[in-house]
């Protein structure tokens, strides 16, 4: 008969408490910040394996290099064994994560690791690779709120991870994963990507930390110091290829199989188990309440279905009992959720994207487009859609109440501000507006609006420096007007 | 008699414990994250006042708009009643600060408001305006430290604050303090400053979500607007002068006197208020551990200055019984501090700060230059330079092992460097960095490294992209030459 324990010991004693099952429980506290949760005097251990998402059955360990699966070729998503999980109990979760949340003890401290027995358990804490990611400011947009005529309106700053994106959140699972299988003894000489944005800066920097080379494999066209300005610094190995991007992808496939190197691209789920903190860490930071509504931005859609899978595993293990409504937003210019969502999700086609200014999110054809898919059906979901114009002045009206936020941001703030419009938000609803990544990587795109010069967007919130003789009565006269 | 009464109240309870004096005392909890202290049955004021700190024995209330000693035009600190704080007792402030660290109930997750009574207690809660500043990361350079032989090295990333730099620590502070005069019915009709870096922007953003006018002053060859893209998108008045920087400021000054416009300037000390809970939230994230030695870089040296007090406010109230060594870094074509502390602060002269690439503290004259001997006396302090090669290439170093971080924090580690190399510190301390700004506002710098463009700096860890045909064999040899 399997005995559970746990044991809760304060002050060098051990104290016993009723679980789940009734039965006597026995929590011990390794330390301050981590209980462990004992089977048979053993520590409980919680398993996660990669699983094909088709539904083939397959199965495959995380620390195999695999990446579709092998029998069928679907995608894999990462499964945890749930009954271990459940043993604990809602409140002992939602107090432990309490208790770890921006602690000192490392790994713990950071948000995706201390929730470390939903996320990866199995690396080892001493393999973890973290720099404190989540945690992150829900910045209360009072202002725009108020002008919106909404009372609970959040922004989500997904910026402030070390490397100013939500990327870090993910990036931290893979990164540790594979550093353990290194330190395992498998013949692992790097990890890869094929990106020019968030993805690369986020691993270069991980790699960096670790000591794990990274190789950001690119077309020609794409590379400049500017745009790679963060891996080059980390100093990532970064691959001009004479070809276009689909031949790129072609050799970073070669290579990897080839040459022991790790892919870290899209269709890695690893990184979504980090992903799914963002909404279990929304929960938290309202002391576990489920927001009414939360917007976000899509373009790969493995963020909204990270974002789902997060409230879904809280559901399951009885930490909530309802769901948010989630609405994916795209940029009309990469837009095949939304055209898939306006029939009914009933056929998908992938499209050409065109170039847009939420320049994270052009994709045409979405890796997790299933995913994001099962998560909008799942919580009421909505696509919407935005215009370059629309987006560009969302986010400089976001900026003027406060904000600085990615044109990503933008996207999801000019849905948010649709969905008012067409009286689809109560005025009480606590609404999250999840933006995904910092604006001070965007300079070009803020100043490019503010001196008037983006493609297809009349400006309607443009500022500009006022040039003024230096003479008192000259500026007192300006500052009055403006200030009236 | 004062009875002081501090009760512990505990689900619906209350207990009294022994408190310094040895009498009863009584705590009452508003709230889970607040404890009030009872003096005579009503709550503990905790009083803080300007005063001159040159010694004349002026003092003014915090809400008077005042920037310089009336009696001597000395500069202006914030005091607290050290006499009130003494009463909770230090391990009470540990426990307090700790419950509140980034927690959700506002605006105590802010480190800077967590630490409400000792910074600045005369703003009421409703009059705060906080953007969840403060606890950042301290970056375990465990790579970096590796290379230098030191086995507990960390950088404290000041970037990670909502507009990026150190700044938003003090601008809470400042912006909470006139909306509190403003509710008050004081007629102030928006905040100025004449910065073009990290002040402007920090004052734009906690102006624009507190909804007060902000206005930066600058001269017309300073205004571009990249340079200002941060105020700018939050809607500052931007003023363009036709004059030179004296000329600027004598304006500022001028329509600051007559016009009801709050100077946020270098003199303004009610920042530093917010900039000293730097050092209480580096020891609170050790645990209240106290580090050997700590490294910023100083241009104004307000930092510097705040850094101190923080220590020393710990020191007095009891948490902490050892101070660290204070060391301040500046860059070698702005060293006024550098070169007197060569003749023992003995002789100060202003210099003329030359250009150089740690661009944030290019400061010739700097307003806390007597504030910062004081506190480099009180902690062992030294001052080290740093060469424009110095700097960008201990930055770009700093990058390969993962940080992110402006030149300013690669001014501080330059002189790291330095003290490694002459033997100044044992492998066994415990060294931080402070990181002032997000490497993200400084694409330039570090494109420039990388370019080989930066004057007067021989590049050593230059990194970039390899161009290859786009044929697997090249490029498995590339990433066979680079991996080996």
């Amino acid at each position: 008969m399997v005995r559970l324990c746990l044991v809760v010991r304060h002050s060098a004693s051990y104290k016993y408490i009723s679980g789940p099952d009734h039965s006597q429980h026995f929590i011990s506290f390794y330390s301050k910040n981590s209980i462990a949760v004992y089977k048979n005097g053993f520590p409980m251990e919680y398993r996660s394996w990669f699983y094909c998402i088709e539904g083939c059955g397959e199965t495959y360990p995380l620390n195999e290099i695999i990446y579709r699966c092998r029998a069928c070729g679907g995608l894999l998503d990462v499964a945890h064994d749930m009954d271990s999980l459940r043993v604990r109990g809602a409140a002992g979760w939602m107090r432990l994560f309490d208790e770890r949340y921006r602690r000192t003890e490392y790994p713990y401290g950071s948000s995706v690791w201390g929730k470390k027995e939903w996320v990866c358990p199995a690396v080892d804490d001493q393999h973890v690779v973290s720099i404190y990611e989540g945690g992150s400011n829900l910045f209360w947009a009072e202002r725009l709120g108020e002008e919106l005529g909404l009372g609970d309106l959040w922004v989500k700053q997904c910026g402030n991870n070390h490397t100013g994106s939500f990327k870090d959140l993910g990036m931290t699972v893979l990164v540790s994963m594979v550093n353990q299988m290194i330190e395992e003894g498998q013949d692992i000489r790097g990890i890869a990507c094929a990106s020019t944005g968030d993805t690369s800066a986020s691993l270069a920097a991980y790699c960096a930390s670790a000591g794990i080379p990274a190789i950001v494999f690119l077309p020609r066209d794409k590379v400049s110091v500017t745009q790679l300005i963060q891996p080059i610094s980390h100093g990532a190995l970064t691959l001009s290829l004479d070809t276009d991007f689909d031949g790129c992808m072609e050799i970073v496939q070669q290579v990897a199989e080839s040459e022991g190197i790790y892919l870290a691209n899209s269709m890695n789920s690893l990184r979504l188990e980090g992903q799914k903190t963002i909404g279990i860490e929304i929960c938290q930071q309202f002391d576990w309440e489920v927001p009414d509504l939360i917007i976000i931005p899509g373009g790969n859609l493995g963020n909204v279905s990270a974002l789902g899978k997060g409230f879904l595993m809280m559901e399951e293990l009885g930490l909530i009992d309802k769901r948010p409504r989630i609405v994916c937003a795209q940029a009309a210019r990469a837009n095949p959720l939304y055209q898939s969502y306006l029939k009914g999700f009933d056929e998908y086609e992938p499209i050409h994207a065109e170039s847009t200014v939420a320049s994270a999110i052009q994709i045409g054809n979405p890796v997790s487009y299933k995913r994001a898919v099962r998560v909008l059906k799942a919580f009421d979901g909505k696509v919407e859609q935005a215009t370059e114009d629309e987006i560009a002045n969302a986010s400089a009206r976001g900026d003027l109440t406060g904000l600085y936020n990615c044109p990503h941001t933008g996207v999801a703030l000019a849905a948010l501000f649709k969905m008012v419009e067409q009286g689809e938000i109560r005025s009480t609803d606590r609404v999250i507006i999840i933006s995904t990544a910092n604006g001070l990587k965007f300079t070009d795109f803020k100043v490019g609006y503010h001196e008037d010069r983006l493609d297809g967007v009349n400006v309607r919130h443009g500022q500009s420096p006022l040039e003024l003789p230096a003479r008192y009565d000259d500026v007192v006269r300006a500052i009055d007007r403006v200030l009236s």
